[in-house]
Parts: structure tokens; sequence; C-alpha cells
């Protein structure tokens, strides 16, 4: 903890990227090191791959950096060291993904071709004509009651934007990758590539009698939500868009964590949110349907209110409706004047520490912005804060795979403001010592989402409306 | 081998299915197996789970039946055997759907906070930017290159017909686990839940971008040939109708075979068919295609010949276009007579062994119904057959995975003609022996396909005409 809070503060909110050079010499590792360190990227880990008779060692180092020009810069710097044979450099991210995520696997052997006519035919026209006969017993022979789609058209891909549906695929494997490794969730990547909100509900549509549930993910706002509401109210399986509804736990358990530290309710809390997409908007109808007495979201041109006439959408006009008791209008700063809790879900940078220190005392600060928060920790502290968190801290992948767990577990038809909100507590609940958030690589953590969902589980609020 | 053999004779071609059942008591094995031989069931496996203190023993029998009926009676008989405790009895190929054939699971470890930043934000918009900036690079740094998708509306699942998409899933599953087991190929089986075909090619073309490859499986003629016609000539991906050419490309592996043992040529033989569906038609373009100087298809009605009326579609209009050069009209049996190759893909029971004398000498039979085929093997060979078969000998199991295994690793943009011929060659390739269809089992089958489709990809004849 100690030594990666010390990288954090030496490479602030940047250090995202490594390189993993490998490298023969006698004097290679100490001198590319130095080189690194001159360049200012880190050695994160010093590996001996070999050692040859003539005395040549070959490691592998790998070099923690700040982004691309670091990263070509230590690239350019160690083809030309001296003493140095540099015998390749691997960017790690893309090693990682090389050849994918996640895969679709075999659950059972194939040694015999008594096996063979188990899985296939004939054996398999028994389970094909049990499914006939009472199509719930698929939940039970097939791999459906523990299958999700992760559906996507890649227009809001991360901080990326619409890069298409083919370029998301590594994010949508990636999320596959977290439901197995956390929830033991089969789930499959299943890209959409359509811009029509019409046609991207009715592909689904089709497909979600293969599926016990939808992760709809990275689908830009506002289509997403009329997406999100349709799909829920036409099918009997829970639907979650996860940039809304995930994002929505996690900010939630957060506040949760951080009332408790200062000692407020949710009925004492005003809040101000920077960021009028999927994520502001679902956080909004929740912190109000949990009693948050007031709460008015910031886009680009300032405060949504009612009478507000620029780029403004449907959407935007029934959240102007229900938002912003007071109707403040004006800009973030003026809509975070006197509130005790401001939540980023935009860009970098957008919060000065003059307009946390004109919010109520001792705020509580959720700068969630990705890669690069609205805020840094250290500034929003200096400037009063109570509670400060990032988007690291406050990762959706605390809450998905847990929440499908115990939603498939209960084999539950919607996701409900209930299940949401015992989410939300249970992983509060599991929060040690002076943390905010719960540890996301304790198994313990995903149980409790499960066990929760899964009992709050049962007719209740829609999520969508 | 002399052991299934042996089994085969005394079950006929009804061998099917196999209950285990868990017995407690001393003399349990050797009643309960006793019992099942005096109603017909064989043991195939007796296996000693527990021996108790009292000298009580518990086992596991695995009994195998010709069916429901006998499984039925053994139940029954076991339940009220004397000095038998039955402590459980499974239906083995249902235990071996249970929870489904295939899973979706992750490429890599999530064991650390490093791990999750790598797979997921922010090391996975590097990966994103790069398949943006050169969408090949999907095949790299996604599972896309190594990815089918298993397309069903489930309108003709294996002998059941219209069973619908959600109970055809235990087969598509059954499928993917073969595609993992024999070609490591990750699929997965998409349900597409609709009749109408051009809905069935607009969801698929809308998916077809997260997939290096379309398997159709298991959907009815005629919408099959526009389906699948329709998906080759819209994507750039391959894309195969296992049911049309999948059973084709084994129907000619085994031909070939056939041949050599014959002495005969491919420009010797007259072929008559059984089943003018998805099979039929692919085998008879095929055979044509590749130098068959005549075919003649047989449905319910009798041979399709030009000039018939009753129950023809477009299809079958065109089919009764470019086969039956003599325009032979009448029965199957009319059909047969004189020619040297019989093809059933039908029902079973339809050929007789009258009919197979009536056909050139030392003819070819392969009557690949399933489970029941048009004419028992024992009964081909005593009407006369030089060379008989049936669908447990032609699986296709044998053909796909190592077809889509090549066309992946060539990126091939289709399934041509010449794939298909060079994956038959290379399945009569492999045959050892008397045999007439390659081991299975054997993995170096499944690489000899790979390799002849990946040598024969590129530019050739469309198999979709």
């Amino acid at each position: 903890m100690a030594a990666s809070q010390g990288l954090q503060d030496r490479f602030g909110r940047n250090a995202v990227f490594s390189l993993r050079v490998r490298l023969a010499g006698g004097e290679a590792v100490g001198g590319v090191a130095s080189l690194a360190e001159r360049i200012g990227a880190a050695v994160t880990n010093a590996a001996l791959v070999d050692a040859e008779p003539d005395g040549k060692v070959v490691y592998d180092l790998t070099l923690l950096t700040t982004g691309d020009a670091q990263m070509e810069a230590i690239r350019k710097a160690v083809a030309a060291a001296d003493g140095v044979e540099v015998l390749r450099v691997l960017d790690v991210a893309m090693e990682s993904h090389r050849g994918g995520a996640c895969e679709m696997r075999s659950r059972c052997q194939i040694k015999s071709n008594t096996d063979l006519r188990i899985v296939y035919t004939p054996g398999v026209a028994r389970v094909c004509k049990a499914v006939q006969a009472d199509p719930a017993k698929a939940r039970e022979y097939t791999n459906i009651a523990n299958k999700v789609a992760i559906v996507t058209n890649g227009t809001a891909v991360l901080g990326l934007g619409d890069i298409g549906a083919l370029a998301g695929l590594p994010v949508m494997e990636g999320k596959s990758a977290i439901f197995w490794e956390f929830a033991r969730i089969s789930a499959e990547p299943i890209l959409i590539d359509t811009h029509d909100a019409a046609e991207f509900i009715g592909v689904c549509e089709k497909l979600a009698v293969g599926f016990g549930a939808i992760q709809v993910e990275d689908v830009a706002a506002p289509a997403c939500f009329a997406i999100t509401r349709e799909l829920d109210r036409r099918l009997n399986v829970p639907v979650m868009h996860d940039d809304q509804h995930g994002t929505a736990t996690v900010v939630l358990a957060g506040l949760y964590s951080a009332l408790k530290k200062t000692g407020r309710k949710i009925t004492d809390v005003r809040c101000a949110i920077s960021g009028a997409g999927a994520a502001g908007t679902a956080i909004a109808d929740v912190l109000m349907g949990l009693g948050m007495p007031d709460v008015v979201l910031c886009d680009r041109v300032g405060a949504i209110h009612r009478g507000r006439r620029q780029r403004m959408n449907p959407e935007k006009l029934a959240l102007s409706e229900r938002t912003n008791k007071d109707n403040v209008a004006g800009t973030l700063a003026d809509a975070m004047k006197g509130r005790e809790l401001f939540i980023g879900v935009s860009e970098p940078d957008l919060v000065t520490q003059e307009m946390v220190r004109s919010m109520a005392a001792d705020p509580i600060v959720f700068a969630l912005a990705n890669p690069v928060s609205e805020i840094s920790l250290a500034e929003a502290y200096e400037a009063g804060a109570a509670v400060a968190a990032d988007g690291r801290m406050m990762n959706n992948a605390l809450a998905y795979p847990g929440m499908f767990r115990g939603a498939l577990d209960a084999a539950a038809e919607s996701i409900t403001l209930e299940m949401l909100r015992a989410t939300a507590q249970a992983l509060a609940d599991c929060v040690r010592g002076d943390d905010l958030m719960p540890e996301m690589m304790d198994p313990a953590t995903h149980q409790a989402v499960a066990k929760a969902t899964r009992e709050a589980a049962g007719p209740g609020t829609p999520l969508c409306t």
C-alpha cells in the first residue's frame, strides 16, 4: 500500500502504462534502470531470464510510464544505450490482450465416441426434448442461468467516445474476464453494429432468449436511456446498463461510507453532479429515489434547469423537471456552492480548489472522471474535503459481477432500486479500517454483493424511469 | 472395437441412452446386473463408490438402454428389487448437460489491482485505440480471430424439427464443446428467436462484426438456403451451414473412401438422394460441382423432376432444373434403380433390401438418417452393398471443427467448394485399414482437416448458388 501510494504520489494520476524491455549485457540492468529513471519512468520489476556462459545476463525490466510520449522516449533511449542489447520491447497492456481476454470453452471432456454421443447427438436430443416440454429446464440443463450478454454498439467506450463496436471489443472482453474471475459468470461480448436505438433494441430482443441477463455497456446517452428502459420492459431477464446503474451503485456505496465518516444522513445532503450522461443521470435518479432532497446536474453548458434552451434533448428536459429543486442556473461553480456533495463523472480538471472551498463545510468530493479526474485527491483534501475519492477507488467492477451473480441466482426478472441499494450497503459494510471502498481482490467483497442482491431480488422499484 | 461392435449387434441401431444407478447392499451389484440383463439393458460400467463397516457396498452401475421405455422399466424394476437400496438414478446424458456444455472464461488471471488495470481500464484503452486506428488489429488483440458464432432459430434441430431456439440450445452448446475439444475454437451459441429469414439475416449481419466466422446451424429448409447465401454474400467472414456443407463434406469424404474401395471414379457414379432438405440439396450441388454426371433427389412426394407440381417451392423448382438429367419421375425406389450410389438424409427405414438389389452392381449405400437410418448396415450388406455407412460413421464433427480452424487461420473470407473438396480428401487420406472414415478421437484427423482447408483457402467457387 505504501509502495503504491508512493508511486501514485510520484506519477500523479497518470501512471498507467508499462513497457517490458528484454535486455542483454553485463551492465545492462543497472544502465537501463538509471536511464529509465532519468526519463522519469520507474522500474517496477526486474526478472532474470538467462545468464549466458560468457557472463552476459538477460533481464526483463518492467517500466512504469506516464503514457505514450514517455514510452516512446524510453524505447528510443534504450535502443541507443551503450553496452546494452535490446532483445525486445513489449507493451504490457497490449500483450495481455493478445488473443483476447476471454474465450468460450467446453465444460465437458470429449475423449471417446461415447462422450461425443452424450454431448452431441443422440444424447443431446433428450436434453432438447426436456427443454421443449418445459422451457424452465433450460436453466438447469444449459449454461443459460449463468450467462450474461455484454451488448454494445461502441458509441461511448471508456473515455474514448464513439470508436465503433469493433474497437470497443477489448473492453467487452475485459468485462467478460472480470465477470469470470470475480463471479464465475459466463459473459459473452456481443457487438451490435448500429447507431439506431430501435434496431439495437430489436436485435437484443431476438437474442435475449439465449441469456440469463443483459449488461448494456458503453452505449452513448441519450440513446442508452431508451435502450435500457425498453429492454427492461420487454424482457423477462435482468437488464442493467453498467455505465448508468453499475456506476450509481459504487457511487452510492462510497456515499454510504462517506456519510458514516462525516456523521451525515442521505437526507442531510444536497448534491451537484458534473456530467449529465448515462452515469450522471442514473446517479441523480438513484440518490433522489433514496431520499436525497436535491440534486443538480451540470453538462458542458452548465446547470440543467427548467427554462434552459441550449443543448437540451427530451431526456434532459425530463431531467430538468425532476431535479434541481431550486432551479439553479449558471455554471458548475454556481451549482456546487453550499452543497455537501460533489460527484464528477465528466472530464479532467473541471473543478478548482476554489470551487471545493465554496461548498458546505466538510464536503464530500467524488471526482470520478477516468483516467484523469475533475480534481486530484490531494487538491481536494487541501481545499477542505472531508472525504475525497477518484475513479480508481470507485471501480464498477466492485459491483456488477456480484450483482449479476445475485440476480442470476435469484432468477430475478429485473434489477430494482432495492437491489441496487442493498448492493451498495453491502459494499459499504465490507469496507475495512479507514478505507472508503472495500477491497476489489477480496472474494468476500463479491460474495457479499451477490448475497445482498440475491436477497433483495423480487418486485420493486424499476431503475429505468 | 470388437466390444462396441458386439454391443451394436446386440442393441441394433438403438443403444443410445445410459442410466447410472447408485445402489447399496451386499448382493446389490450382481442382483441389479442380472435384473438389467433380464430387461434387456447392458451393464457398461460398475464402479465401487464406498464400502461401509457393516459390509454393505455402494456401487454406481451404468446401464446402456434402447430408450425411454427400457429406462423406465429399469427404474421400476430396480426400485422394487429385494435387498437393494437405490440411492439415486441418473440419466447420464441429462447429467452431462447440467449447467451447460460450454462457458465463457477469462484468458487472464486478475489477482491484483495492477492486473485489473491492464485487463480493464486504463490499460484496455491502448488496445481499443490500436483497433480503432487499424481494425485488422482486432484479429491480434481480441479473441475475434478464434471466435465462431453458432447461429440458429431452432427450426430444424437434429431429427426433432422446429422445437424453437431455446430447446435447440443444448445442441448449440454441444457444438461449442466440440469446437473447443477438437479445434480449440471459441464458439458462441447465438439463439435468434425468429422464423423470418430476412430478420434472421438482419440480426446476423449486425452481430457479425464480433466474429471471425459464422456457423449456421439447424435452420430449416428452404429458409436456410436464402439465409446462408445472403450471409455469405454480405459478410466478409466465412459462413457455413453445417447441415448443408458440413454434411456434404463428410459424405464426400466417405465417397472418396468408397470410390477407392470399389475402384471407381466420381465420374463413374450416378446418385439417388433421399431427402431434399438442407443436406440433400448441398450434397447434390457438391457432387455435381465435382463432376458427378447425374444426381436425382427424392422428397416425401418422390423424385424432384421438371414438370412436377406437388409440394414444390422456388428452391425445389431450381433443383429440378439443375439435377435429374434424365428427368426421372416416380418414387425413391424408381430413382434408385441402376444407380451406383444411394445417399439417405431423410427418415428411418425408407429403403428396403429390394431397393438396394435394384441398384447397379456393388452399390455404395450411405444411409445417414439419425438416430435410425434408412436401412441398417447389416441389411444393406446382405442385399449386396459393396460399401455401406450410417450416420454414426459419417459424423459432421469430423469436418467442421478443422474446417473452421483452417478458415480462421487463413483469415478466409468465405468457404469455397475447393476448400470443401480439399477437406474431404484430407479426411479420406486419414482413413486407416479397412475403415471408411477416419478416427474422430485422433487429433491428427482434425489437424489434417485444418491444414487442408487452410491451404485451399482463397478465391474459389462459392458453395451457395
